[in-house]
């Protein structure tokens, strides 16, 4: 059984991280949600990156803002594929110190870095890697996007109809 | 077998995806390499994002500079993770524009951006997303990581016999 | 009879896209109205590109946000001028993403932008190109240019009545 | 018989403009270029923009640096569609002043505007705008646009054969 | 007798504007407002450029938002000094247009740039030019200067009695 | 007689704001130059602030670069109208710090800012400052103003005569 | 007794200055707030700046916003260490204009600048001084550092209960 | 007796932080240099972090360029003075990667953040909190303003005699 682990830097992320959550849980993927602090809590970051992968951890999403170091740190002690999202949070200089702590990672720590506040692509694009190896989660992807299609179709009629 | 698709805008972006394919050859991991352009080759780009993963291709790494379109394009058309390398092109305003115009995807459809002519770490990333269904792969991340430990390490001891 | 093509990425640009609607609406030029995404209806923007200029449609006007690639795409598939609006959608950093993922288009393929929201320059824009070889339109620019004038000659006055 | 004027704030703008000048030639479209400096020749700028629709001129392509107001102003004067150009001078911040200060013209009074040193685009966008009534330039830009593709072709062989 | 002449590019700059007519009207300085816009009077800026320092103005005060070419082509016109009120217009990206379309004029052309939204400064600045040949002038900017000082005192006291 | 000051942070600064010396020396202007800095001889700053008025000094013309503080803090000092000068240092961030802390002075402060590394701009302004009593001054600037006019004719001319 | 000058630009940086004021309450250190403004009231900047460490003052915190230069100004006056809040004041542009203007210090002055609105993290870092020569001190800092920790724990165990 | 620990992420950031090795040296304070790098050596880090204090450290400075998680990491775990220098490193986009993901530290885990590169200031920064307690370092920093001084006057003599 494949499994996401989905952290944050601080309980007030949740209300962006939460789409991250629900689009994981509609793809009836298993996923596991924390608080990890990377400034607050430098042992439990330690530790999650450290045994996440032996924990049957496949993929993470991380989400902090302002000077985000969490997600790097992360990429640091894991061998898992790391997605980072950049969070606006109230202390942010427009999300520009959000977007550019996780982006500009050195050669040999990668993060994947999503849109600012792009929670619900993080999780899409976990279901993305583990589909790579899983037939039926990328049918899932496959018809996702057909309904995003769709939704446009309909909205563009009705945009007509009017 | 798996396999990454690496694929830019431009042959002048090669000197910079060429990171990308060199640590995929360090990894023994089979890649194939192309150039499309989502602004002069529509056709090919329509075509290769809608094929991609019935070839055989398992993840995507797409360059691109200025307003670079290839990276998004792909991942409108392929249910495959895309990495999206922004390249700082002759034409791109300090690179802004390339990163802007990567990471900033709607809901719905992500691509992996990666820094700023960060292919190399497109290429790790690409592996840790092979490397979740194939331990071989993973050990040689995790071997990968110890390298650079062990890297920094001697450098640091050079550092204070001087 | 001469068309202007006026697409957006999704519904919630319309609020802004209304503006090219009115303006052209008012010069009593032919419009057709579509929703087209880029990243949820691929094949949509495809036949859309691809055909415009066999319908009838003169010019193009795309509006859409973020990581905005609809004008640069249309602009790649079809030989149409074509006007890009970048908008600042809810998901876009001030507006910078729309900017630049629609202005800095590489050489042989232009985008004709505007500011951002500025959806009202598109409609004069298209009405302008119209207007090279249809010089009923021009005169409509012509008196509409001067109603501008007039409109702040008679605000001046006011102001200084106070 | 159509024709495009191309004018620039300083000599020093031309080797940037010199572009527009090639593309338009090559396409066999008559030009007339001239120096025109909204700071320095304000009475040049006021005759330009107020006559060059009477002159024969169908679209004006106004390249400029720093705080760059030619396109804007000759916009301002004339009821022609105006491609604004920002050159990336040697007084200019990055480019940011010449792409903010033609970009974000108020509504009523749009410029055409093209990426950051990108004359040949705006020489194409000239092309594209005639085009709309003359089927020959139409068919060139068709061509042109057949010619993009083909190299990018002929360039991913290259490539594969190395 | 010193006059200034307050010139803005749309009514909707008088909020900001304002605070310079305001000020000038406390120094007892004799003024002059009017609503001149670039981009919609040419002829109207053309006239008021030429003309202002014949007609008695010796400091010109212009604010404008977004792509803001008033102060500019105002300092392109007239041999006076020129004073320029970058305004946060609605259509502005954060100001950052406003800021720059105004400041960074080309050698030959200053124009005496003031802080976003600085209508206020830029009363007091054309105040100091004036003192420059006006003793009273001067007199009351040095008490404007030491009233500015005792307010500080003051309020450094109260918060110490708290 | 009426007299320039101007200063700069550091002899580093010189090669920019010569050429408000060079401007100032070609209109007859008498000058005095100096280095003040504000973060090493902050007893000089506030000598040199609080005495220049007394000492005939009648405007100030202050370079610096990076976090600039020696504009703004003259003009704290200063009655007189202070003219300040971004200069991109090797310690600057691209110019934006140099401006921003030059430009964005609070209300009752003002500093008259011109383009980054706009020496020439700031001599220029300090003349027309002082034109506003001085006819003669008055009659050069409109001579200057005519001769950046020849000038570029001349050399629109000479394009076409290429 | 170790005591902390608290200083701001303006009373209406109290509200976000408040911070550094209860925290080192909370912390039992001595602190000493007054309002010293660098543009209005140089003379009490200057005599402050002299004379703080000669009255006991161990470590300054100065916050300001805009062209903060009072940061700078104390640094240039006074051998001890100087903290920065750069405030996001209503006339700042985003905070970049207060970020930059007190983080860019030349060589030899420096300002230990901490984040944007950041007063919080000053008194931290000014305790943090204080810790080096105080136990007492420092045992504070360690148990604040284990508090953070222990409500970071928590919260994921709330989080996890839901 | 006290020390400053010095650490940077990489040996390729030496040429940049020797400036703080030369000031500190040449203030007579017992410093140690070492590479630690928050993103390839994780656990050194943590060891780093976490003993620093316990083995007579007083003050760290950490340098680091791009998404730099150096300088807050090591706040994360210590409860000593943490300088952080933003490095420029080739990696950057213009520093502001560098400088942000160091600045914007969230409350109740500072960084002491110096101008970008600006290491020569972390130096002195370190020597004056370490002058707090410590009359003969304070002594030096104040001999040390003295003798910038000298050298300003003196260049401003050069340049008067000229």
């Amino acid at each position: 059984m494949m499994k996401v682990g989905i952290i944050m830097g601080s309980k007030s992320d949740l209300p962006i991280m939460q789409d991250a959550i629900d689009i994981l849980t509609d793809f009836g993927i298993d996923i596991e949600v924390d608080i990890v602090s990377a400034h607050r809590t430098p042992e439990k970051l330690f530790d999650y990156g450290t045994n996440a992968h032996k924990r049957g951890i496949n993929v993470i999403i991380a989400g902090a803002g302002g000077a985000a170091h969490l997600p790097g740190m992360v990429a640091s002690l894991s061998p898992l594929p790391i997605i980072g999202v950049p969070v606006k949070s109230s202390n942010s200089i427009d999300g520009w110190d959000s977007v550019l702590s996780i982006l500009q990672m050195p050669g040999g720590v990668p993060v994947a870095t999503v849109a600012l506040n792009g929670a619900k692509n993080a999780g899409i694009l976990a279901a993305q890697i583990l589909g790579c190896s899983n037939q039926k989660i990328m049918d899932k992807i496959i018809a996702y996007k057909e309904d995003l299609k769709t939704k446009v179709i309909e909205s563009a009629k009705s945009l007509n109809q009017n």
